[in-house]
């Protein structure tokens, strides 16, 4: 079994041990990876562009790993298969940001 | 090659094809998984209980590549393997949850 | 003095006790307002319909008061008056969202 | 009547016209405050430092209105002053930094 598989089934195990499926609709799974993230955002808060890769790596580990438990949870209750989305995505943001006109600017495509 | 080594492959690709490296510092790569999970929850604002798998599945599926794409950059720049952190936040869930005191209840682990 | 003028000058009084002014760019004032929201959705993660509303009411305060109190220096240091720009965006509203199409329905005014 | 009353009073009487209450749930709010705290920080996604105050104003004002709107919209719910909560929160800070430990350092107050 590949490495995702894996540690999705490890999720899942872990999740319905304790019978917290009941709690994991889309919404709140949803809502989950947004505090993760502000949890992950909190690391960085208030620090200087030149502390900004100075930081707990344990617990970026951790924001990280949360952030992408919930967002595994999420996409195999809706049967996604998260390197595919990924891929697809990559490809509509090929046309929406073109190389020619997206190199070396951070606009959004709406503005280039 | 495995499926996420393939895709943070392409992610990588499409930054650099872009020399967009510049502007992903860590404390913008958390900044955008924050506002991609934000893009995400708003799916399901304002939804009443019934309604909250009833969702757009395209923008689903974009909201979560972007957040996940965001979060295997982040993870990369670090060094980080996605799967070990995974399982390693896993194995520390389980002793501040055990089973016998999380079961069926959705309290935080300082309040079981 | 009003009771906004007032507090604002307790916020700026006490960030400049501390010296706080060098780290409160927009930017991080943004992310500031962005986690402590975080903090306060945390309440009601995982929590049903009908729970919604009995939660830990001083940390409801903590945290709205967190929000309030960036914003408001946010807002100062743009020279923003709090109430013209609400005022401003309640008429702007009125258009995107009119009485008769808007009414009952949680719909976002481009899917009107 | 004040100014805060004045525009609570609008944001109400628009909530009404439209019949949104049954969507203003704590948590619906909650969530709304902080969708709308993520549009803030795109305003300064990818900035550079010296970029950071050199921001549309106009969509400013839009967000920090909407984040306001709802945080006043939340207080109003569970009658709270938000004046008062704001001070009290400032002293309850004072002893969690006080000034001789505080001053010049963005540590949080468990790391000083």
């Amino acid at each position: 079994m590949d490495k995702y598989s894996k540690v999705v089934e490890e999720l899942i195990q872990f999740r319905n041990d304790r019978e917290w499926e009941q709690f994991h609709d889309s919404k709140n799974l949803a809502l989950a990876i947004s505090i993760e993230a502000a949890e992950l955002n909190e690391l960085f808060l208030w620090k200087k562009e030149e502390e900004v890769e100075n930081i707990n790596k344990d617990r970026l580990k951790e924001e990280l790993a949360d952030i992408l438990s919930f967002s595994f949870l999420l996409a195999e209750k809706h049967n996604l298969d998260v390197f595919d989305i990924i891929s697809e995505k990559i490809k509509n943001n090929a046309l929406k940001y073109p190389v020619d006109k997206a190199k070396g600017t951070a606009k959004k495509y709406n503005e280039l």
